[in-house]
């Protein structure tokens, strides 16, 4: 391992803890720390709302996870989705001046893991939920957004869900379609396939048909979750059933959220103009080359191809949004804010082959924070 | 506060996460993040030993409090309680070069503490409990030391106990005596007295007497908790009964660890050669000045006199040392080893004025480190 340049970078992690006071003599010292932090204590104690003040707590987010849906692994445990949560304190360092600490738990069962985050709380300014398995992600986040009053955000969920929607709104600008006017097909019902299926329906996509790894979702269906039985009720209005790639037939859009493979000719049953999103890493679930054969917009996640729609567009400035004016949550409203603001970074420039920013175009973060931050005043949950 | 150069110093907090790789194009971005992260996470499943290696959990320890006993300011919550933490974290850093992550809980509740600390565990290489109140903060640690395979360690406890037991083998040499001789009074049986109290009886202390708010303690008395029922069985072998005032007649030692004050009268009434550490901050039991009429060597915590007793020299090297060696735990040969070296600085070169190192003294924390390393070793707590 130690001639290979990853596990070479990966040597003793990827970040650290900075002073970012100077404490070289004892005059600063005895300010940094015993006896002057005791009136900065005080004053905090009078009126915690100055904890976002004078401490790093009002620029920090606990990037949380279980372990148990990371990446394309799945449940590999706290200790090795570290180094993922460590990659993801670097990108919010890198994008927005975040200062997050990677929190890998020993518990995978929701109680523990919302009582532990709930008790964490006072030390952060948000929690970045992370590759946590559904169904149990869902009834996590739903609980720690009810019992805290900072954001909490499971970013496998929302920020996929707000860049898909961001690249969807131009791709249909370039196909010359309306978002009502489109039907299509998600396939995945895990945290990224519900999160972007509800947020394409808020956003007013025409019909949607979703599937799991037993084939399309429909009402009735044996064996439905919860989370899945909501589905049914708000999609495939016309019941489909069968299989993923049935549902393609004349469908406008295709989003791939899990790590099945769709065939050649299902995509080329699609409508005229189609949209595909083959979003599985490393593997897409049809190679971008062979969609493009049939599709007039191709999306994937990886950074090899044109259109690369990653979370990283969107959790950076979410969090920077929110946390600058110190929000106490993140509204629907937030969320598809800074779907819009990515999608009009694009504005007239789009193509069949740009229809989302890439990962290092620096106006992304600043944009995002700033819709997000103009939405959290507008409902009444910005603070400052 | 704006003009006030402790709340400027503090302003946004004291430290930050910083990057130490440089993701600043697509390449070095997939070898941090994915795809490459997953060969790491990998590798990290297969043999979880490698977590340390590869990420900075091998080089970062979590400072936990729940802000019930917070300096002298006692139960201030734990967002008041966050600028000390932060302040402790800049001490591990400056001082041993630990990534510290300020941890403030919001319960305290011991069996939620505990099963908290539990979950974070595998984010972290060390556990540094942080102005816990007691009793509290006896069970908890005991029950984490019992539940974690990492070192875990109350601050205010062994932190003080180890530096008062080094600056005592220190002020003994000064005035001829050998600790089994001494005869000493601890005022305080909270967290520092009790740990204090622990470590100079298993360091072979002659006798001490120890007091609480209602006075001295001793087998019998009406209303003890568990803690001091085994101290009264261990100490004050004569059965003193009455103030610590009284108790300090012809003694050798006196220790502070309350906020209570000692009249001048009291101090007088010691041994000739008396030691007197008044370690209350920011007001001393008695004021150094006027326990040095009466006293050989006096100490305070307090870095405008001499003989600063102060646990910055000790939590950074022991941790630092239980690091490098990746000990499972730390033993009480591992405290008494750094007691050793700490006082070891001093050596021959002890006087009345000097019996303890200065804080800025850089040679303290390698020394202990290296003490602690080599006695983590010796016990067979060590994993590398």
């Amino acid at each position: 391992m130690s001639d290979d340049p990853v596990f070479r970078m990966h040597r003793a992690g990827k970040i650290s803890v900075t002073p970012s006071v100077d404490v070289s003599d004892a005059q600063s010292l005895a300010m940094a720390y015993t006896p002057g932090v005791a009136r900065v204590c005080t004053a905090i104690a009078d009126n915690p709302d100055l904890a976002a003040d004078y401490t790093w707590v009002g620029s920090t987010v606990a990037v949380v996870t279980d372990g148990t849906a990371v990446l394309g692994l799945g449940d590999i445990g706290p200790a090795a989705a570290m180094p993922v949560m460590e990659g993801k304190s670097l990108l919010f360092k890198r994008f927005a001046n975040i200062d997050a600490v990677p929190i890998a738990l020993n518990t995978t069962d929701p109680d523990q893991i919302v009582a532990t985050v709930a008790a964490l709380a006072p030390s952060f300014g948000g929690i970045n939920l992370e590759d946590i398995s559904a169904p149990r992600c869902f009834e996590i986040e739903d609980r720690l957004r009810a019992l805290l009053d900072i954001p909490v955000f499971h970013d496998d969920q929302h920020g996929t869900a707000i860049v898909t929607l961001a690249a969807l709104r131009s791709a249909a600008r370039v196909a010359g379609k309306e978002l009502s006017q489109l039907r299509a097909v998600v396939a995945g019902a895990g945290a990224s396939g519900v999160a972007v299926t509800r947020m394409l329906l808020a956003a007013g996509i025409g019909d949607i048909a979703v599937s799991d790894s037993k084939g399309l979702i429909y009402q009735g269906r044996d064996g439905l979750n919860p989370v899945k039985q909501a589905l049914a009720a708000q999609t495939n209005r016309v019941g489909l059933t069968g299989s993923t790639e049935s549902a393609l037939h004349g469908a406008d859009v295709f989003i791939g959220l899990s790590s099945s493979q769709i065939a050649e000719e299902a995509i080329a049953s699609m409508a005229p103009g189609a949209i595909v999103f083959a979003l599985s890493n490393p593997d897409p679930e049809v190679h971008p080359d062979v969609a493009a054969r049939h599709a007039l917009v191709v999306a994937t996640g990886r950074s090899d191809f044109p259109n690369q729609i990653n979370n990283s567009l969107a959790f950076p400035g979410i969090f920077r949004g929110a946390l600058d004016v110190r929000a106490a949550t993140i509204t629907e409203h937030m969320k598809h804010a800074a779907a819009d603001a990515i999608a009009a970074l694009v504005g007239d420039a789009v193509t069949p082959g740009y229809v989302i920013p890439g990962q290092f175009d620096d106006r992304v973060a600043p944009a995002v924070a700033a819709a997000v931050a103009a939405a959290a005043r507008a409902d009444g949950v910005a603070r400052r």
